[in-house]
């Protein structure tokens, strides 16, 4: 766990750049071994995951994005098991202790941990020759088994999704150059899609109406067809998707309409951190009506079915397409 | 978190390797996005540790033995804070899903995990072009507010340490080669040693103890001498050690009675994992029949008292020595 040994450079930079962070009375100001969460009886709902240098950011993105990202991919989590932020851990790899480079970073950290009320309670600061590597395990609170689970997806309710899908994978191939840079030729729109992958907006807001209404959630890390894979195997059932409803901004619709980039593209591609969840037909309108509240839009995509195939994909013409790809994987 | 997903390699071998450690109901098979920690209203005590090649372990150390020295330093923290082991999640970075690497890797961490009631939570798994990564955060139990600081130290409190001290570091000198290693003949002695270092011997057993009898703990991972005066610092106190009193294993004792290393690379030296305590001289004796009675040797070094100076050590003709270095620091 943060330390402080005098006289250390590990400790001036925990001390310079994360105590002021530690805001929370069980970070002890990280002058201890350890991280106290109360519980107040709630379940701690636990999610970990951990972004690296060239795989999940690249490495001239700037350090603040870089911090909110590792924060937020978990906020996502938390929020798909409409769990409220309590906390998180942050286990930092570097290669160097560089001022220039930590100084945004940990101001953004604390800035995203002040606006999503989830305070920084302790880390590890380890060197490493390799890429930088920011890992973070979150804690959030439910009542007592009331996490929603990828299970519990049944045949009759809708599959909805917040916010749209695909401005992340675009954002990353405009970064990577080539031929949706060169088509997205508008600045804003470039900078919206960028800004979509290297800061995702968790669904934060919307936890506790998950966890009211949702029967199945989870969030859209790895791409919208190969997660609904996941949420429907693990609930048994199968799904049909319209293709023609899914959410898309306008930037993504312009490059979709002109043929750059096929809708297969940005329903495989990653990184989108929306709810993807699974709601009884009773309950769609309040759902929909409370996620409008908090000013997050959902859509209804598709229907739950009975059965164990992959979902399938309908477009315009009702004809099933195939994917070739379904989703992100590491290895 | 954790997930399933249909034909990828990533999820293939969360599968095969970690899905049967999941043992716990709250990690719902590793199916989701995140696991529940029951609280049953204490306090959850957080402690996280990663370790990483070539700097904590070396890259030709067997697999087995890095996956419980990544549980065992965390379980290490929560002992010596006096939670009660609840659960894990662990961060692996990899650079490829390499099975002659895993498999023993994950049996052993099931074994370990098992030993300590200690069951795996969830987890993720990201690839990296850099060295191997196993970074956990691990979860403790204790009655609300009754953790054990670091700070909490008073002046007259005993200074008292579990196990032989210095073992690791000499562990790690006859990896490397050198005069250690030539000097270490015995090559049962050499083993013992190498495997303090590989794998530390966590004081779970104590944690209760400690909670019961201690006023300020920490476990003794970046060297005796500087961890103790850390201990001193957040309780503002100093303490006064004697060098003679410190446990050494027979063969530590060996190789400084030959004057092959100094007593001061011994208490500088890092990778301990044993408990530093301070406890109240009228509970020193309770403290001591607890600890024998869990089959953990404890020896009293020092005293604790007032002032804000860094903790002197004595010879045995009643000198202060001067200490070059007192910790390992990372940067």
């Amino acid at each position: 766990m943060v330390s402080v040994k005098p006289a250390s450079g590990e400790d001036s930079l925990i001390a310079r750049y994360f105590r002021p962070l530690a805001t929370d009375p069980g970070s002890f100001h990280l002058d201890d071994d350890a991280a106290a969460l109360r519980s107040w009886g709630d379940d701690i709902v636990v999610t970990t995951d951990a972004i690296v240098e060239g795989v999940h950011f690249l490495p001239d993105d700037p350090p603040d994005t870089v911090a909110r990202k590792a924060l937020r991919v978990n906020l996502s989590d938390l929020a798909a098991k409409g769990a409220k932020p309590a906390g998180f851990v942050l286990t930092l790899a570097l290669r160097s202790a560089d001022d220039a480079w930590l100084k945004p970073f940990a101001a953004a950290l604390g800035d995203d941990a002040g606006q999503f009320a989830c305070p920084l309670l302790g880390g590890d600061t380890v060197s490493t020759p390799g890429p930088l590597m920011v890992s973070v395990t979150a804690f959030g609170r439910v009542p007592p088994g009331k996490m929603i689970h990828r299970s519990g997806a049944s045949p009759g309710d809708r599959v909805m999704v917040t916010g749209t899908i695909g401005d992340a994978a675009l954002g990353l191939a405009i970064l990577h150059g080539g031929k949706v840079h060169a088509a997205a030729s508008d600045k804003a729109a470039r900078e919206a899609l960028v800004g979509r992958y290297r800061i995702p907006q968790p669904r934060v807001a919307l936890a506790e109406i998950v966890r009211d209404h949702a029967s199945a959630a989870m969030d859209v890390s790895d791409g919208l067809a190969g997660d609904l894979t996941k949420l429907c195997g693990v609930s048994g059932v199968s799904a049909v998707i319209d293709l023609e409803s899914i959410p898309l901004s306008g930037a993504a619709q312009d490059l979709v309409s002109r043929g750059i980039v096929g809708l297969e593209t940005l329903i495989a591609g990653g990184d989108d951190y929306e709810i993807l969840c699974t709601i009884p037909e009773d309950r769609v309108e309040a759902f929909a009506q409370a996620a409008t509240r908090v000013g997050v839009t959902v859509s209804s995509i598709g229907t739950v079915i009975a059965g164990s195939a992959v979902p399938k994909f309908i477009d315009g013409q009702g004809k099933e397409i195939t994917l070739e790809r379904r989703s992100y994987s590491h290895f």
